[in-house]
């Protein structure tokens, strides 16, 4: 049994609950190593403090599950088969249909398969193992910040490629096909997440959608991007103006910087969570533009794009070694477009490194 | 209040069901009209039997529902803010608190969604509201099938790209690159599904990745991929062979060949769905390779790339007008690579239209 594994066993054990059962795609990796979305097929991990453990998930994919090193039990099912009365049979062989608690992914898994589970485990109340997860996979171990630094420069090589690519009249279409098509050339199969590019006006939405909006002089240009590599996920953004800047747009974008500083300062060992959030809006309230930063300061990085914690200033939790997560204040205003600069941040034993390097000094593209 | 939410309001009041509380990304956007993925932040359509329709949603995204053309209420948050509490503030100024029956997503909403929707509607038990939602999304209205059918057409244009980006030593990643460059400048943000373009052996393994795998002379090339349009997807799979092919594999192409044309010889109003999977599951059983065809027939298609129904050999639904699935049969042998040909399908008044148009003779490229 692997190392991650053993932990939840040794969980399972302490706590006195019977078994667990994930299924997010995330956290099956995480304890697996083996990385799929099967969409609506089932695929779940079955531990059990007794030590079982169990991968369920379509026949289709059983050989990849053993070529990415998974090598205790394997269950697999076709689709016309019904996966529960497999997995039900096997938890009957198990003796483990008595259990009293059941540990499940209560941020994940669906109301419909908890009442399926709840028909195999009759007798069992569930209890939370998203938070216990979420613990495990909050301080990463060197391989993964290895992983998280390589898919980090890839984002930086993104907004080089997507800075190049700018010029009179391209579409922002065009400029995040010619950044895909280069990250993809290098092996990169998925983005973290749809890749965004944003010129004037339409960078002041902070989730706006990049379209045929061609780029003019003036123009803020906002790129947020990141890949998957190896199953981890890296988010950068960067913001740069075309040929020429006004005062005003300067001033948004020092004080995006100062607040992206700011945080990155606090950004060490013990430092409250929340405080991160709380120092960039002051900074940004101090400027007069508070009202305009209106989401929180970042949010936790690895298997997934999004992951716990939530950034945001009334976090209590302190940071701690091994956390990475990204910082991405930004200033958005309806007509002239917004600012944001985001970097993915590791904490060190004594500070913190930033994992994304693409310069921040103000790029006025010429 | 549009067609749709009048619908769901209709089926509240029949079947005596005081609200229902939508989740997904897929019926927040059927209902609403705008389409949004807020990853781990709630998004939410509140509908009550009464007549009420509120959307709740992240303030960052409120303009841009507005511009997809929500007219009715709206609450939204900040991300330091507690959607609950608001949501919770709202249902009891509608005095729903005391509802005894509300609809919910089972097949999406998470058991912690669930206990903190059970927080607010003390009183209520929760009802399936996922099948309705299925039932509603099944049959395609003439607007939907419109965008489906460009879709298709460029799932189309994916294939040719991929097809003459074919030559000796290009690795299955460029092509998958120089696919979504090509789909990207046309104007598509994303792909139904991440893209797979497959040589040789690996043709073999029905979801396996992309790599470095370089083109060599005798291998089969097995594209699967589908663009978003509009909110709706396309899936097309096209198996072609580079330069060689030996008569195995014309055995092979021709068997699943026969398998999707008896297929969509039955696709027409009234057929049961899942003959449709026994009658290619018959011709390629007949032919020999039964046990290497391991998948189900097809899924529905619309807005999401995998919906209702699932088109296995069990599904004792039927058929009728305005259904859109696709048909996609396959054999996977180890060693020699795999073939599947895949079509999106809709069921017109007496027979059926097949969306995806790119040719099925076996293509030999030189």
């Amino acid at each position: 049994m692997n190392e991650r594994l053993k932990k939840v066993t040794t969980w399972l054990e302490e706590e006195n609950i019977d078994g667990a059962f994930f299924t997010s795609t995330e956290n099956v990796f995480y304890l697996s190593g083996f990385y799929t979305d099967p969409h609506e097929r089932l695929l779940g991990l079955l531990a059990s403090k007794k030590g079982d453990a169990i991968l369920i998930l379509p026949k289709m994919e059983a050989t990849q599950a053993r070529d990415a090193g998974w090598e205790a039990e394997m269950l697999s099912y076709e689709d016309h088969e019904n996966p529960w009365e497999i997995l039900g049979q096997k938890i009957s062989e198990l003796e483990l249909q008595g259990a009293q608690e059941v540990a499940i992914e209560k941020e994940v898994l669906t109301y419909e398969r908890a009442e399926n589970l709840s028909e195999i485990f009759e007798k069992a109340s569930f209890v939370d193992g998203s938070k216990k997860m979420n613990e495990l996979r909050l301080i990463k171990e060197e391989k993964e910040i290895e992983i998280l630094r390589k898919a980090a420069q890839l984002a930086d090589y993104g907004v080089e490629v997507g800075v190049k690519a700018l010029k009179e009249g391209v579409t922002e279409m065009d400029v995040v096909a010619t950044i895909e098509y280069e990250l993809k050339r290098k092996g990169i199969r998925e983005m973290s997440f749809s890749t965004l590019v944003l010129f004037g006006e339409k960078s002041g939405q902070p989730h706006g959608n990049p379209g045929n909006r061609t780029l003019k002089k003036g123009d803020f240009v906002l790129f947020d991007l990141g890949v998957v590599l190896d199953g981890y996920c890296s988010d950068i953004t960067r913001t740069v103006v075309y040929q020429s800047v006004s005062d005003k747009q300067r001033e948004i974008y020092d004080t995006v910087l100062r607040a992206n500083n700011a945080s990155l300062k606090e950004s060490r060992p013990g430092t409250r969570i929340g405080d991160l959030d709380i120092v960039a809006r002051d900074t940004i309230e101090r400027a007069g533009y508070g009202e305009y930063f209106t989401h929180r300061i970042g949010h936790g990085l690895g298997i997934s794009v999004h992951e716990f914690p939530s950034m945001s200033k009334n976090n209590d939790g302190a940071l701690k070694e091994g956390m990475v997560y990204t910082i991405e204040p930004g200033i958005y205003l309806s007509d002239l477009g917004g600012v944001r600069i985001e970097d993915d941040v590791l904490v060190t034993k004594d500070g913190y490194e930033t994992l994304t390097k693409f310069p921040k000094e103000l790029l006025v593209i010429s």
